[in-house]
């Protein structure tokens, strides 16, 4: 069952330095690394360099930004998204990514198990954004773990100054969700 | 009720050169200048050099696209919006340029009228991005227009390769928004 | 300003007896008539006798208890929407309610003011059903307060065993929520 | 891979006896029967007799059309709902159904996989209905199929008074409707 590890493509929708998204993202991999029952390996997506999405532009190029992103996700097992939650829907750096990313051949997207969770230091931990992300990816076929849904609330009280997560629970939650996306990810045979 | 004219600004999602959301506000403009029963004057917003927000870079300086965009949205009386639907959901570009301006102080956006329409190749017209829009616009506390909801499906069919709409039945639904929305800044009292 | 007092309608999403958002909108009524600088008066539906809508049966008679809730909603000058969140939306018992009301001539809510706050046992005290009412309700051409949003999280240890609710600060937000329903009703000439 | 047939429990959302909705279940039955790469079987719920929910009625008893619906779904391998849209959501009917079957132990929707079709007579086809009981059902947790979006718009003219559907565009549609369902529904391993 754990003959070879899951590729987990992590992909921040912050692109702040100390983003509390950002650094769900590598307290997660650190978590999976911890958990015995599980074989999890991490990369982490870039997004501060895709430009705006224009038709105009892909219609003369890919820009590098989006193809190497595009490979990233191509070559993953399953996406682990962190969305922060700006007025009250995912990112629009995170939608510019997606709306390029959606004007691929092969879109790569396509067929993933993927996951969310969201931080934000409001008592929501940003859920607004999480069924956004699920609707925005139905037409790009991607299968989303269902449970648990972690939404990271009051984040700036939880992570430290150097994005360590000491809060207990929220550590909990989140290995939950990276056992749940490797679960999901093999029953669907990828 | 004329006693001057009505100062809307347009804002198109796309940043396409031929995009029939922004060819959807040229012709709006080009309504209302033949509707007698109200005076609206149209300026029109660009979206293209707005950078990805990051908030290390806003706690640095306000871009010029940014400020910019944002003193037409102050100087406006009501604003206009055509947004693509791309991923069931508005344009990451849309998305971003409003994170941008939400962080601003002032907030441009509060207590503005705001109507929306949407134009698309699909049957839906764009649709699934109205609904987004207007509840990611809530918390800036803007008035959207309720009716009519102007979804412009099988845009490719509606307008030529300048960007002229021809169908009667799309210019009568937009002279109506237009309509709705400077009765419904008046009665705001903008 | 206060010419005459705005007769408002509290509609609770709830059949349960002790159900928080029906406590909610008797506290709404009970911090109204306390506050000095507005003039409110509260009435209340009840949705217990509303059938399951069946448009075979609508177009054969309007039930009692259909007839009777669109008049107190024609009589009232505005609505106060308490709803709880089931599985991430406004309860069915709501919803059918407004099927029913969307199908009769006159449409009761048409250009009504309408403020909603929500209650639950959760963190994010119902949120996301009011962001599907506001939608729910825009072809229905009511005109939604922004603010505040009134989500009261942790119902069960805000209100006692009588429904009373002691929480001094959503109180405030309770009393600042019909204060903006108020204003929101007197600037629309309502 | 065909070893035993897919039980599949059709959920119209609408109570009228001549309902779009209604009829494209039993269309669907009818088309899976004439398709020789799957083998599916059907039966059909009725939500006629379910009544308001009442917490405080859950607490006493189950009615007996709840629990022979959650039996139903219990006894299923696969749901196919056909939802109209009232209001630009699920119909309360159906919605008020889920909140029951909800607050049941065991839970009959969890971990089912699940298919969402829509008719309305409409240009959208109940488009908006689909995208809410997507995320109605997340916590419920069932397993969507992606594709195809089954969206049935102006079905008044593509059914005949009988509830015939003779459109072959959209019976094409469901018939991928049914076997992507069937295909998702054996690769979960139900």
């Amino acid at each position: 069952m754990k003959s070879r590890p899951l590729k987990v493509l992590g992909i921040s929708g912050s692109l702040r330095k100390d983003s509390f998204n950002t650094a769900a993202l590598h307290t997660a991999a650190e978590i999976a690394a911890d958990l015995t029952e599980i074989r999890v390996n991490f990369t982490f997506a870039d997004l501060s360099q895709i430009p705006l999405y224009d038709q105009d532009l892909r219609d003369k190029l890919i820009p590098d930004a989006v193809a190497a992103l595009s490979q990233q996700i191509l070559d993953a097992d399953a996406i682990l998204f962190a969305t922060p939650e700006y007025n009250y829907s995912v990112s629009g750096v995170l939608k510019n990514a997606i709306d390029w990313l959606s004007r691929l051949d092969p879109q790569p997207f396509a067929d993933k198990p993927v996951a969310v969770m969201s931080a934000s230091m409001s008592a929501f931990g940003g859920a607004r954004a999480q069924y956004d992300l699920r609707r925005i990816l139905i037409y790009l076929d991607v299968h989303f773990v269902n449970k648990p849904e972690v939404m990271i609330a009051f984040a700036h009280k939880k992570f430290d100054d150097d994005g360590k997560l000491a809060d207990t629970d929220t550590r909990k939650f989140i290995g939950d969700l990276i056992t749940a996306l490797d679960r999901w990810s093999r029953r669907l045979n990828r």
